[in-house]
């Protein structure tokens, strides 16, 4: 029904997102959110905050930073797996993701395969291919003081640069999984107990698109969920059903929307028993929302051969002790934005006349009331106006005011921002102390008596 | 009273702060926020988000990506001037901020004033120095598919390379001023109007220390106030006493641990006309918590220039056109929770019994209430005391359970954790309906009915 473009057009206009550093010419695969944008966003990340943390017994919070030390990438294994296909042109040099160049081949693509389709370069035009590469998606820096530079020609330099490399966090969970030893020895939780986190990761896309669907700077919502081995699959069917309950009731997505994709062997990682994928219908076509993976002691075993450091948990009642295998659901804030802004992206009529609006739950809206005066330039309207906007302020916080332009153009606004509701103040307000309340969705109009707002 | 050393050891225990990436032995300069950490972070960064941003009518928020278009620093001066002064000590290559080795100097030692103290490396105690030079604290990466292995002996990679470099934003403001024309251009704010960020920067800190003090990674809250260049003093004084309420009343910091330094001329960048900064009494010693300046139009005239863009904003109802100036309160989560929490930290004797207690605001405080039987091996009182946690839990979220160890230790610890109030279920419980209610900072215990709690 809607298309990207359309969205992208009313986040713009709108001040939901920008292009990253758009004022010189931007950033590939940034994106800034402006002040709508950022209200949107947090009433997500806290909706989420609420739901996973604040009102269970079994989940606490992590923030850990986003520059690790870089053995945690070893044991990981992104220093060595977490790439992309590469190819470059040899007549322009341009480089591309190779997979996207041909029909039908996902990122474990071959330099046979791909140039078996002889495709051309989408820059010069011409055909003259480099292999394959894989192009690790981390990006790298250095912490400490010395720079690339000085380990030009210098070895005592060029040895400490290299053991000062580290990575932007390509995902949160290593934050996790490496406090997972803090946290049992500081606040002993019982098991099963989750560790929940958000917070910016980053990957160097060969090639960033479908707006802010795959980005190089996206925020992610994830939980490792600890459990018993033997309780892994009731654990895994439990969060898959509490996550579906939060995806419908607190995100507003409707279910015909989202499809659950079982992942098959063969498609999984080698360690993982079970991973659904929660597919959602975007404005382009159908793409991952999220994912629940069953990681096992994968991660947690990796870190004790790594770090030497014993990941066992000691249950308090039988006295067993084990390492907890674990079920990882991960959402990226984005791909959770963009599912709600374009469910509730709508356009219809509304008396013959056409329009956008914003069909935003009451609880993740920007403003969930406008107050208005009719006319603006009557000053005992807005003198009126500005006492029920100064009520409604402090008693909900989130009001917007607006006397620009006509009333007709002040509703089209909010509708295009998802506001609830507009309480507009006439004439009759001064009489009778009551106001239009009108309706986003079906532009109803009803007086209600100030007092009763 | 305190010392830092203290508070430190306080966070690690009870799973407020670990060291960065611990368990690989750490990360210099970096810390992870552990499960009662990250609920105080996350009450001071939504405290001040909901006085600065959404009780306003005059402040936005904003989100911009930390990875910015290289130009940003360019216009704003990072890549020239944001730098410490370095040595490298010429025996055992050791480096160092210089002015820190010495006595007296800022970060504009040269090499002669250092020399003169004839200092001795910390590392390996002798004297052979290398001039300063100046280390650029801005972290550097690549974006896009080149990697600096690509560029040697590559002279079109080697291009591509420097092109494609950029840097982790070292504050947030320049994703504020970037977005300044976007925002004017699609929310039409009158002047004066704010714009407030909270987010990640970077420095790559000679040496990192002091806590979360002086970090390579850390939180700021930043606001841009964009005001009528006539207005600017008065607009100054307003946001100034606006954050001495802050501080006093939502924060809970004693207006006695705080001084304020009006920086004189000769200390002030050359553009601002009045900067005053917010000094704390920490443990160790009176820092700078936070900083208010008076920026001018520098920044907006750097961007206007770089970008060739206008700036201009015009009054819709003077229709006068002009570059507005801007006052700039600046402030680090990091050493406003460190304030918060050596303000809170206190030693002292109950019953002729030391403890540590946490005296935290209860707005700020990790939970409000903890609730617990008398008794573990009570079923009848666990059961009671269940209902009565479960009861407040849906009223006020902040609510912990506790029936560890005996009732003098749970108290102890909820002393450290800094819970205002813990609710005892004991055998009267089951008489009469009534629990004891301990308070935090008295120790004193009164009976009341579980309805009035």
């Amino acid at each position: 029904m809607n298309n990207l473009d359309d969205i992208v057009s009313l986040c713009k206009r709108r001040g939901f997102i920008f292009p990253g550093s758009d004022v010189y010419g931007g950033m590939a695969g940034t994106w800034d959110f402006g002040p709508l944008g950022v209200t949107l966003k947090n009433n997500i990340v806290n909706t989420w905050w609420n739901y996973w943390v604040d009102q269970r017994d079994d989940m606490f919070g992590i923030d850990a930073a986003i520059l690790m030390n870089p053995r945690t990438w070893v044991a990981s294994g992104h220093t060595s797996t977490f790439a992309d296909p590469l190819v470059e042109c040899k007549e322009c040099h341009s480089r591309f993701r190779a997979d996207k160049l041909v029909d039908g081949y996902s990122e474990s693509i071959t330099t046979e395969e791909f140039l078996a389709q002889n495709p051309v370069c989408p820059v010069c035009g011409k055909t003259n291919w480099s292999s394959i590469r894989k192009f690790n998606m981390m990006f790298t820096t250095h912490v400490g003081a010395v720079t690339p530079e000085d380990a030009e020609g210098d070895e005592a330099a060029k040895e400490l640069l290299n053991r000062s490399t580290t990575y932007l966090r390509p995902e949160t969970a290593q934050g996790i999984f490496t406090n997972y030893k803090n946290v049992v020895d500081t606040i002993y939780p019982n098991l099963p107990f989750g560790l929940c986190q958000q917070g910016k990761s980053f990957r160097n896309e060969i090639s960033p698109r479908d707006f802010i669907l795959r980005d190089r700077e996206c925020s992610q919502l994830e939980i490792e969920y600890f459990v018993h081995p033997d309780t892994w699959s009731e654990n895994f069917d439990k969060i898959l059903e509490e996550y579906r309950g939060f995806l419908k009731d607190k995100m507003g997505l409707p279910t015909e929307k989202i499809h659950e994709l079982e992942v098959p062997a063969e498609d999984r990682a080698h360690y993982s028993k079970r991973t659904v994928d929660i597919m959602f219908d975007y404005p382009n076509g159908e793409e991952e929302l999220m994912g629940i993976a069953y990681r096992t002691d994968f991660d947690l075993q990796n870190i004790a051969r790594e770090s030497g450091k014993n990941m066992d948990y000691r249950d308090k009642n039988t006295g067993e002790t084990f390492v907890p295998h674990v079920i990882e659901p991960s959402i990226g804030v984005e791909r959770l934005f963009l599912a709600v802004l374009s469910t509730a992206y709508t356009e219809d009529e509304i008396n013959g006349e056409k329009r956008i609006v914003l069909r935003l739950p009451e609880n993740l809206a920007p403003y969930k009331f406008c107050v208005s005066p009719l006319l603006k330039n009557k000053p005992e309207l807005v003198e009126k106006a500005k006492t029920v906007y100064e009520k409604l302020k402090a008693k909900y916080t989130f009001v917007t005011w607006d006397d620009s332009g006509n009333i007709g153009k002040r509703y089209r606004k909010q509708d295009e921002i998802g506001t609830p509701k507009c309480v507009v103040i006439d004439f009759d307000t001064l009489e009778d102390g009551t106001v239009t309340v009108r309706d986003r969705d079906t532009a109803e109009q009803v007086r209600v008596k100030i007092e009763e707002l």
